[in-house]
């Protein structure tokens, strides 16, 4: 078997070796019932259990009460970008949306094609270096909702205070930083997050979706586009994305193991600070391409003095077991991303590997 | 471990043990990488290779033609009985669906609430103990497309024939028999399968659909609701179910491997023969719910005598290791799924127990 790399991809992304081994172990005879989780019915005592534990678990670690459903859907978070709108945006509605990258603007399309959206503020002019000030997004005081995306993960910047919208309901794509800290999850009424960042595997998206939202959800949708549907049956109406949830569940778990979203929030705030602080005493031959204040924790993005010094890093970083670091192609550059399973060694192994690549190249 | 037992679920269900081994060795570092599969990037070489394997298998082993594009998205079937109407039912046209059951009627219900569908044949009012002649299927000329499903999972029936449509698309929910029979598929515009049952775990579906109804596909649609989206970036628009991707084409392989969809239609018929011909024996007390002529290869329905006797064949069989025989809870009964990667010899071990079962009980 080969040396565990260190993997910085954006997502999917790694996992914690742990719940990998569980999986790998009972993959081939899941708690004694002679077949593969995979082979198992949705409708089976063994995965009601599975789902029932990932949703507890759900509302566990990010700090949620009942009144909040938990879903897991197929389709990936870029389905989530219309049924945001098919859902809640009527015809006489105005939804608002901050664009601060690629992600959000895709769903600001969305909603566009659905409806009526408008932008509540954007930093796309400055190349999206930024977050925009709280007090600078603007919208209508009855808007259906404000859309927002809590971390960018190919521009590298991330939320780290969010908007009292009051009334107007707050929906987030957390896809890229869910349950990487403790937040106070209450302002928000909608939340969704494809799993293959920090809680599984690529194929499922979870949602977390308030009551009080939920029951404004428009009817006469196509059944599987309304959130209705998959909130009356803890997301059984069809066949669920079973092993998805599996390891869900599993990731969750592991989350509860390390002391939850506090102990991983120290660990994500040493990891993001090894490589910051390095990219800061060289800020020459590391920049960073955003604001300081708007920078992310999990995906961290910079440039080398040219393109060709950026080459030789990656290729010399991935001879010696960190891989991932390319950035995203519509950006160039290098991306470091710290999800909560990438270890802390890894963050400050990766630290070292920079200083010393930078001694013999600046 | 616990001994691995026959597994006839209706789906999720069995896959085959070859397969179920190479994932389990390869899942904490697939091929050398260091990473686990389901820690790989979609835009990885080892991804692409996996996708671009899993599309030009499935038209291998199907026997299709370049101009049929393959697709493997997430949300189900269920999500397709929406895709289909949206994209193909424009406002003023009508699509024709036949119902033969559970499933069907769920689809032609989504045409229902997307467009103007109508129904071309039903058995609904025989219980759905048949599919309609082929000469009973009543359709507009100018149809946007006839559905049907040629096998009802929950009923036991299966098309053995298909209708000729002429230029009217011929659309097909396949979820439980494709890859079970050697077709001719050509006459399909469009064909879609959740993965669960022939080609691998829950959480990916497949979706054939050729070039001359692709190009027909409405614009202005939701981005992924829109099939053209996937075609043109061969399911990669987004993150796709990629560990589900990756067992479709581990089963591709092994479809193969055993002879193509000759010989495993060979064995297949073997399989179902051994249970309806017991079940033929004795007719008082194996009761076949559905016409002769109509009988699914893959989903085998029967009532016993009485309701206890159901339950005490199904606790009897599940306590000699097999399990999931019980009839969808719509239908009751007993309910033998006889997928691909259900062995010959387990359907001939369930025979001999049913012949037992029945002398003991009869």
């Amino acid at each position: 078997m080969a040396k565990r790399v260190f993997n910085f991809n954006p997502g999917p992304s790694t996992l914690p070796l742990e719940v990998l081994k569980i999986v790998q172990d009972e993959f081939l005879d899941y708690k004694g019932t002679g077949m593969s989780i995979i082979e198992s019915s949705h409708r089976s005592p063994e995965f009601d259990e599975i789902n029932e534990s990932a949703i507890t678990l759900t509302r566990e670690v990010l700090g949620l009460g009942d009144n909040y459903q938990v879903l897991f859907l197929g389709g990936g978070a870029s389905t989530q970008f219309a049924m945001v709108p098919l859902n809640f945006l009527g015809p006489d509605r105005k939804a608002a949306y901050v664009d601060t990258g690629s992600w959000s603007s895709k769903a600001f399309k969305e909603g566009q094609i659905i409806g009526d959206a408008v932008l509540a503020a954007s930093s796309k002019e400055a190349g999206y270096k930024f977050i925009p000030k709280m007090n600078d997004i603007k919208y209508p005081a009855d808007a259906a909702y404000l859309h927002i995306t809590s971390n960018n993960t190919i521009k590298g910047t991330q939320y780290h205070e969010f908007p009292d919208t009051g009334s107007v309901p707050l929906v987030c794509d957390m896809s890229s930083d869910i349950a990487s800290r403790k937040l106070d999850l209450t302002k928000f009424s909608l939340i969704y997050a494809g799993a293959q960042k920090n809680l599984g595997p690529a194929g499922v998206t979870m949602v977390i979706i308030r009551d009080d939202l939920l029951a404004k959800a428009r009817e006469g949708l196509p059944t599987m586009l309304s959130y209705k549907t998959h909130a009356e049956k803890k997301s059984l109406y069809n066949t669920p994305p079973a092993f998805g949830i599996y390891i869900v569940k599993l990731v969750l778990e592991w989350i509860k193991k390390q002391g939850g979203l506090s102990a991983i929030e120290k660990v994500n705030r040493q990891k993001k600070d090894a490589i910051y602080n390095l990219m800061d005493s060289y800020p020459d031959f590391y920049r960073g391409t955003v604001e300081k204040d708007s920078r992310s924790w999990m995906n961290l993005t910079l440039r080398l003095p040219d393109e060709n010094l950026e080459k030789k890093f990656i290729a010399e970083a991935k001879a010696v077991g960190f891989v991932g670091l390319k950035g995203h192609r519509s950006v160039g550059g290098i991306r470091v991303s710290l999800y909560n399973a990438m270890t802390l060694e890894g963050a400050r192994k990766l630290a070292e590997f920079m200083e010393t690549f930078r001694k013999s190249n600046a």
